[in-house]
């Protein structure tokens, strides 16, 4: 049974501590104060901080960084023992150097691992590892980094090593950090949506309260959102294809893969999953907000009055197959994209991406993709139907707001178009082949 | 190569042979009838116990605890070896000590190691390992687990130490537990739902039978489902925010985070994730039930029959901007607690929720949570609108159901608007904070 | 820091080395042409081919299979080296002997070990490593494989050791397969679709248009696909419970379970978790479509007209209590069957089974997976209701497709009851016990 000492019986501590004791390892506390010991796990020792380090030679520092000074007078007893930094700041870039460097320099005799960071406390204590289990480690002494990467698989947590110390910067970024990757998507899309809302409350709000003086506000419950909505999701849909595009032209016009991409391009292709998933999202909620079209008070009102207005007439409807079909075909196509949408947010699972391999999730991802967008945007077309770009659309000369929306999209189509000609296609396939 | 052996050629014995001869290794079989070895692998050598055993240091003993009295003959030839234990009882407590203990007893020299007991002898067959792949190791000899945990990483599997062979006890509860956290939630979801469906019974069927002799009963096919799911789920969403308020009091109360929680506190909060679930599941059932709403006969019926009796009137409906605006708003404030629930939803998928760091998974969790909370709280606000506790609507002295559902909810928004008055949050934060 | 030498410098190369720099290794290129380094990662040299292999034991030949010739020159410097292979080519079954084993051919002296084929470089690149990160391993020298795998976990993959190196003809297989597992339920299926589709253009559009002289064609868009996609994902559905059926009926017939079955059904089982997914599939859209039934334009055109005609009759439609509860009732089994369905296809995600034990994992899938057919299955027939096989529901002799739809689920539901009476279940216990 290996010995494991831990430098502080706070949360953190505590809990690493008892995790360790039910994996086997047997665990030795240094604290200020040995004595006050409640809470701590049973089976474990508490001893001053120069006694426990004496006991083992992995050390695990489970103290704030800011109390790392006292270490100074342990250089002795810590001289060539391993110690674990598991510390986290309070903001990114608090300190010039990383806390792990800093013990480091604060001992230099020994080795420092740079581990445990990204695992919450609580988390630990009651089991409920439910964020990451991913243990980010790095060190510069490569013994050292294996052994403290074996008791991390060893509690049944999954090691990742990051290379040497001077990675603990980034490490320690990590759990301070909120969805980074989800940032310029998200705000895109806020954009998008902020202007299209705009865009449609004067539309059809404003505009019919000018000359009709109609109160129409209740339309930004449900009509306008649905609006604003299903054109965010296919725009954002359309702009997750663009970049791939714009790379094959990029490399058509280069002649060769072999030269970097602009970064903007770069960034842009790493974020087209998050453009993807909010894409889906919106189309989701465009989704929800159609379904529930027939049990809004205004639409029963509207249908009921109709009615009543033709049996005042004693007039019939006629029925007309060219509106039954075109009614049909637009709302099958959605269904159909929005399935085939809802398959691509199920593929980019985690564990399901991980199950297929590089073809199948290529296969899904690309071709599918864009049958996907094919679909949404032929939803789209059926749906404005005859009354596309009609001038008795506008209002104020502003085009009905799925003409907006169908610009990238359709834009998008030409372009893949063209690229799978034989003739363009042949020649990218050999530039991405590869060595010229 | 590695040779190991397998004793017994039964179910579980062939399936391993076979996976580990995949995954190269030599398998030699101990049987008590080396010569009827239908239907093993190709490869594999059948040889008679005791022989077999001479062969390899590691034995995997795929026997039933009930026949493991002959391995007494065997001690000498076992002494020193690794006696993998992977047997299963069926029940829970059936023996006094853990079969991996009483083997230990039985071969007092061997190396007994506990594993692949979770894993099912058809799918390691199939292949088809769909259900867990985690393999719980534990024994006494740190190497020998140390080789079989190996073995079980070869295999593709994921070996979990679990410590000292007294934690066989526990690993033989694993494959007999059937939803052990989930049964709490369960039965009082049950009960909550029993009870509103009575409730809702008495004032919807009985009461205008009573009155009206009408006969009602069709309602408690849908329309009662759908009054006592949503409120179910509203009720279970605001129990898993509950605790946490409850803990956030309690610490203030005792001025400390370093004392353990009450135990229901503690099983509550662990609870929290499968109550949540629950909740998404009746949420996910009410939009069902909600969406269907205009194709029921029911529904067509009432409408039709409004419409014709206006109709032979010969008086339009007028337009209430005021019920367009309630009516629209409450919907919409249903469609996005509901997208944000599923949000959750998905963050609670394990492969999800281990790709994001612990301050994302608080974000969406905590933050998301409580927004999702307060939209569904106001989505059934709104819909309650002006009737809410007007006298009109008791029957009987019986509010209408979703009264007593916005009970909690809104007692725990209450609470935590109070927690997160800067003067309240910030003694909070200093305790949460730490060590005194 | 270990240094490894990658030989090309082509696309894969140059992101394996990016990706090994990043968690600590020292990286030598070996390359035709070593001034010509553009793109390379930053810290890595580049030499001759033989120079770079001098420097280390582990080299990975980033090069197409079609140029290994030269390595035969290199004999010698390779010479007791871990040479890995990396290599896939453009379709299976391109040569006669996998790469790995031609390599070990050309340089005999070497322990060649196959790895990485799965990872693409665009994915290491670019740490989008959203497809597979399983790397599996195969090679004849044990050691020479333990090392390539640590270094597998180290880049944060996951090694799977699959053998000596006959496996790598295996292993080559894989990046280019396109789901082999699905193929024979999407065939399935497909034809099931197709035929329906038909059968119900026949009594749907042609029958009337003989008949009737009516256009119908509007119907192929939304009403007929809202036949065929039911009735296939419940035929699917009972095609995943039936194997279970028929393996039960041959064990009790056979009387032992330690006999192969025959491979159609052994090659059934193991597809029925893609025919179920298939079956959700069929099921989700089989909602879409119902959910949007009141928004199409021929169903509110037809509830108008109904409407109106009676208005001009001034007669009031009476209501009837039994068409309100068949109605509700079929529509509420369908709700609940879904819902169990969705909770099956999430258990069947693999990070959800994989956190469940086998037992659980069964309970859900068999237990669950049979009330969800039996809820299913009455949704139908109560849908089908007193017009079930009344002669005047038949066109051309054709019964209504959901009567079709109806007979493979109710003959396992019926087979199953029969097998889980008390005699009969007994017996089967007995012989899924084990050894006779
Ligand atoms: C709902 C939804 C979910 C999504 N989930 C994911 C997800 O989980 N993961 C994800 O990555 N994307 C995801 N996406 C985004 C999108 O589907 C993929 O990025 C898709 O692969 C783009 O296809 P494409 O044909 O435009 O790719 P292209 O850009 O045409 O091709 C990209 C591929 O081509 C190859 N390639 C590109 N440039 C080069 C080069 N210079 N040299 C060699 N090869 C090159 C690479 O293999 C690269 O992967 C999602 C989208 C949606 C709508
Ligand atoms: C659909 C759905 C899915 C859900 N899925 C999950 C899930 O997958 N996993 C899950 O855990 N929950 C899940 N939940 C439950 C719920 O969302 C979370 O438990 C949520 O985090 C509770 O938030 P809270 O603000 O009430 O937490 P609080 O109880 O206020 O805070 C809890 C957090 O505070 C901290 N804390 C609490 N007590 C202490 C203490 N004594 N010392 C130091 N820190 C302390 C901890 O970090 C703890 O995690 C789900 C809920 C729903 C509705
Ligand atoms: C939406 C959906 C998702 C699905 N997802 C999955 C999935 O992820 N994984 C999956 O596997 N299936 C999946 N299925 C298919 C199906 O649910 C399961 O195969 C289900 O377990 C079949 O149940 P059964 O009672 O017919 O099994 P049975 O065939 O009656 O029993 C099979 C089980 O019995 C035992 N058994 C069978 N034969 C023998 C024997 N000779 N000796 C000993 N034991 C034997 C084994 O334990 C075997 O697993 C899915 C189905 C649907 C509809
Ligand atoms: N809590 C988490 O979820 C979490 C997660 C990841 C990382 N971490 C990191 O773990 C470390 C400890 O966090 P924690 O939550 O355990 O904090 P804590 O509860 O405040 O405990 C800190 C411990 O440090 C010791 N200590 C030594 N010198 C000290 C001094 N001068 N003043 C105060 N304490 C001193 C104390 O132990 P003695 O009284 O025994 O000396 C105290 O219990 C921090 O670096 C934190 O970033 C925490
Ligand atoms: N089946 C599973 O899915 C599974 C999963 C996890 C764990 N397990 C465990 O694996 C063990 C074996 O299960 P199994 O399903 O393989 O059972 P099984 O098919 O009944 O096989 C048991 C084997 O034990 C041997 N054996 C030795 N002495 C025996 C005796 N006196 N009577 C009967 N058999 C004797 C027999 O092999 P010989 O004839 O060759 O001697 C027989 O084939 C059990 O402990 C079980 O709990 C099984
Ligand atoms: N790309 C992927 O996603 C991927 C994924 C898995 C496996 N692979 C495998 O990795 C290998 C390399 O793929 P790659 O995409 O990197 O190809 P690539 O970009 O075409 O690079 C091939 C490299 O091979 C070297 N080479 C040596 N002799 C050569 C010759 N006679 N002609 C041409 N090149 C020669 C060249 O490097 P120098 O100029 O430096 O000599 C060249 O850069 C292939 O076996 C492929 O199957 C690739
Ligand atoms: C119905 C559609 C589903 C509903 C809503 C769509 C959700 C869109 C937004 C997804 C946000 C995910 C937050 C992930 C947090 C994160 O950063 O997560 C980070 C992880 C890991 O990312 P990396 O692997 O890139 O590090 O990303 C994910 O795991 C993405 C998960 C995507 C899940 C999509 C699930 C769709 C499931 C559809 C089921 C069927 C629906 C049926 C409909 C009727
Ligand atoms: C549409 C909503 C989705 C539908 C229904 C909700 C399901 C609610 C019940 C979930 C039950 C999961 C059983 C898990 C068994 C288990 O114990 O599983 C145990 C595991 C692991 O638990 P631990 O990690 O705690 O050990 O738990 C889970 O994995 C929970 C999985 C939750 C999945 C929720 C998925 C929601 C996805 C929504 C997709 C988008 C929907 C779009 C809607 C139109
Ligand atoms: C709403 C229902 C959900 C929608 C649509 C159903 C999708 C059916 C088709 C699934 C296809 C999955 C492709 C997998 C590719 C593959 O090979 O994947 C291979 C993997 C791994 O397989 P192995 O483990 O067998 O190797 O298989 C899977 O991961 C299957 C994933 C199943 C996902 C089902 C998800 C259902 C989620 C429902 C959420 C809630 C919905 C709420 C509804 C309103
Ligand atoms: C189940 C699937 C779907 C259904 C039933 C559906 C239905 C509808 C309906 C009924 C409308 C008209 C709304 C109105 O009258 O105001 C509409 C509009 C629209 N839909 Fe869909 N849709 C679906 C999926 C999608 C998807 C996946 C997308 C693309 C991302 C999409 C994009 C659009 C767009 C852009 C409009 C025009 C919005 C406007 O300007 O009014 N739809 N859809
Ligand atoms: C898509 C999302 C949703 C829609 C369209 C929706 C719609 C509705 C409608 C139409 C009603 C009135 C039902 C009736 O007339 O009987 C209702 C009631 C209700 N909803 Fe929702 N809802 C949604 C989501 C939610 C969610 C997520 C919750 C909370 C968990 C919720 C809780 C309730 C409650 C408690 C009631 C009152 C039930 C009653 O007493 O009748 N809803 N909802
Ligand atoms: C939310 C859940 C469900 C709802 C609301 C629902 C509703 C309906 C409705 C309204 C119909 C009549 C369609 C028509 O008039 O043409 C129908 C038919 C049918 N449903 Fe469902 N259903 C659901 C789920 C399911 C599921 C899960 C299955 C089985 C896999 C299923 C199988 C069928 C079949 C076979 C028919 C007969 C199709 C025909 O011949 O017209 N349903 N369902």
């Amino acid at each position: 049974q290996e010995i494991i000492c831990i430098f502080g019986t706070g949360d953190f501590g505590r809990s690493l501590g008892l995790k360790m004791l039910q994996c086997g390892y047997s665990i030795v506390f240094g604290s200020r104060n040995p004595q006050k010991n409640n809470l701590l796990p049973n089976g474990a020792e508490v001893l001053s901080y120069s006694e426990a380090a004496k006991k083992s030679d992995i050390i695990i520092i489970a103290i704030h960084r800011e109390h790392y000074d006292f270490l100074t007078e342990l250089t002795e007893v810590l001289n060539g023992k391993i110690l674990v930094d598991i510390s986290n700041n309070l903001k990114i870039n608090q300190y010039p150097e990383s806390n792990a460097e800093y013990l480091a320099q604060l001992v230099p005799g020994a080795h420092v691992v740079k581990a445990f960071n990204t695992i919450s406390a609580w988390a630990l204590q009651s089991g409920a590892l439910d964020a990451s289990r991913q243990v980010f480690v790095c060190g510069n002494d490569s013994k050292a980094k294996q052994r403290v990467m074996d008791i991390v698989r060893n509690l049944g947590l999954t090691p990742m090593d990051q290379g040497s110390l001077t990675a603990a910067k980034e490490i320690e970024k990590y759990p301070l950090q909120l969805f980074p990757m989800w940032r310029f998507p998200f705000y895109l899309s806020a954009v998008l949506c902020i202007f299209l809302f705009f865009y449609c409350v004067i539309r059809d709000v404003i505009y019919p309260y000018v000359y009709e003086k109609k109160d129409n506000t209740f339309r930004m419950a449900i009509s306008i959102p649905n609006r604003v909505f299903p054109i965010t999701a296919l725009t954002l849909l359309a702009l997750v294809y663009l970049p791939g595009v714009i790379a094959a032209i990029l490399q058509l016009y280069r002649g060769t893969k072999y030269r970097r991409f602009p970064d903007w391009l770069d960034h842009w292709m790493l974020c087209r999953k998050q453009l993807g998933l909010l894409a889906l999202g919106f189309a989701f909620l465009h989704v929800l907000y159609t379904l529930v079209i027939p049990i809004r008070y205004y639409v029963r009102w509207r249908l009921g009055n109709l009615t009543v207005t033709q049996a005042i007439l004693k007039k019939e409807n006629p029925f007309s197959t060219s509106s039954a079909w075109l009614s049909d075909s637009y709302v099958a196509l959605g269904i159909l994209g929005f399935f085939l949408f809802v398959l691509l947010g199920i593929t980019s699972l985690p564990s399901v991406s991980n199950a297929v391999n590089w073809r199948e999730f290529r296969f899904v991802q690309s071709k599918l993709g864009y049958l996907t967008l094919i679909l949404c945007t032929a939803h789209t077309l059926v749906y404005g139907g005859k009354r596309f770009l009609s001038p008795s659309n506008l209002k104020w000369y502003l085009p009905a707001a799925y003409v907006l929306g169908l610009i990238i999209p359709c834009t998008v189509l030409v372009i893949k178009f063209v690229l799978i000609m034989p003739c363009v296609d042949n020649t990218l396939t050999r530039i991405r082949q590869g060595w010229e």
